[in-house]
C-alpha cells in the first residue's frame, strides 16, 4: 500500500490560520470554528480540496455521502473532483423518497439523521463519509450506521476538523478509519 | 457579447430524466422535484456541473453564494471548478459572526435568511446566487437583498430548476438576471 496522503504542518498552519475563531457561540463559553472565511478564500478553499482529491483519488470510492449542511459543501465539490456521485445526509424529514432514521443523542435531548434508502444505487458501494467537524461524534457516528444500515461500504470518515479534547473519533473506529485534516 | 450558453432541449431531458418525481411530499397534492437522483448520479452529476462552468467561466465571478442547504451543494462545486470563493446564505442562526438578515414571507408566516456581513472580503465583488430550485422566489429575493445589503454585485441569480407557473423568477428581475437550467 502508499503512504498515506496527509497534510505537513506548515500547511496544517496555513488551513488553521484561515478559520475565524468566534467566542461564545452558540452560547457562552463557545469557541466556534468559522469556516466560511476559508471557503470564500479562493487559496486557502482550492488548497484543501486540492488536498482531499489527492488523499481521496486512489480510494476507488463510488460515493461521497455529505452530512447536512456543511458537509455538503466540502462533499460536492470533492465528488465532483473524483468523478463521482454525491449523497446528502439529512436532518430528518428533508428527504422525500423512503429513508432509514438513526436517533443519536444531544446535550439535552436527541435528534435524527436519515438517508434514502436507495441513496446508493450501485452494488456494494464504497463510501466516504464527510463533515466539517468532529466533536463528540454523535451526528457522524449515526451517519455511519445509516450507511451500513443500507448495505453500502462504509470505507472511511473524513473530517476538516477533529477537537480532540472531545474525542469524538474513539466511538467512530468500530465503523471505519477516520482521518481529520486537522486537529485542535 | 458572445453567446449566452444555455443548454439544448436533448440536453435539458437528461438532465431532467435524473430528476425524481415524489409524490405528496411535504404535503399532500405537492409533486417534489428531488434532486437526489440527479446527485447519485455521476454523469448526471458531472454533466450538470460542467454546463455551469461553461456559462458562467466568462462571468469574471468572485464568489459564488449559495442558499442553505440544496444550494451549497451546486455552488460549492461549481466555485471549485471557477478557482473562487464560496459564501454560505444561511437560515437565521447558523451563521457565527456579524450578519445581516432579511426576512421573507411563508404561505404561513414568514421566514428569515442571513449573511456574514463581511461575507464578501473583495471589493465590489461579483456575486453569483444559486439554488436548486426557485418556486414563489420569496427566499431567492430575500438573499438577493442580502448579497446588495452588503454592497456586492449581483451578477446573476441561478436555479436548476425553475416551476414556471409559480413567476418566481418575476421579482428578481428588479436585482439581476435570472438563469434557469431546467424550466417546469
Amino acid at each position: 500500500m502508499s503512504e498515506e496522503i496527509v497534510l505537513n504542518d506548515i500547511d496544517k498552519k496555513y488551513l488553521l490560520d484561515s478559520i475565524r475563531d468566534v467566542k461564545d457561540f452558540p452560547k457562552p463559553g463557545i469557541v466556534f470554528k468559522d469556516i466560511t472565511t476559508l471557503l470564500n478564500n479562493k487559496d486557502a478553499y482550492k488548497f484543501l480540496i486540492d488536498h482531499l482529491e489527492q488523499r481521496y483519488k486512489s480510494y476507488d470510492l463510488d460515493y461521497i455521502a455529505g452530512i447536512d449542511s456543511r458537509g455538503f459543501i466540502f462533499g460536492a465539490a470533492l465528488a465532483d473532483r473524483l468523478g463521482i456521485g454525491f449523497v446528502p445526509i439529512r436532518k430528518v424529514g428533508k428527504l422525500p423518497a423512503a429513508t432509514v432514521c438513526e436517533k443519536y443523542e444531544l446535550e439535552y435531548g436527541f435528534d435524527q439523521i436519515e438517508i434514502h434508502l436507495d441513496a446508493f444505487p450501485k452494488k456494494d458501494a464504497r463510501v466516504l463519509v464527510i463533515d466539517d467537524l468532529i466533536a463528540t461524534g454523535g451526528t457522524a457516528n449515526a451517519a455511519a450506521k445509516l450507511v451500513k444500515d443500507i448495505n453500502a461500504n462504509l470505507v472511511e470518515m473524513c473530517f476538516l476538523i477533529h477537537l480532540t479534547f472531545l474525542d469524538g473519533a474513539e466511538k467512530l473506529k468500530e465503523h471505519a478509519p477516520v482521518y481529520s485534516v486537522l486537529e485542535i
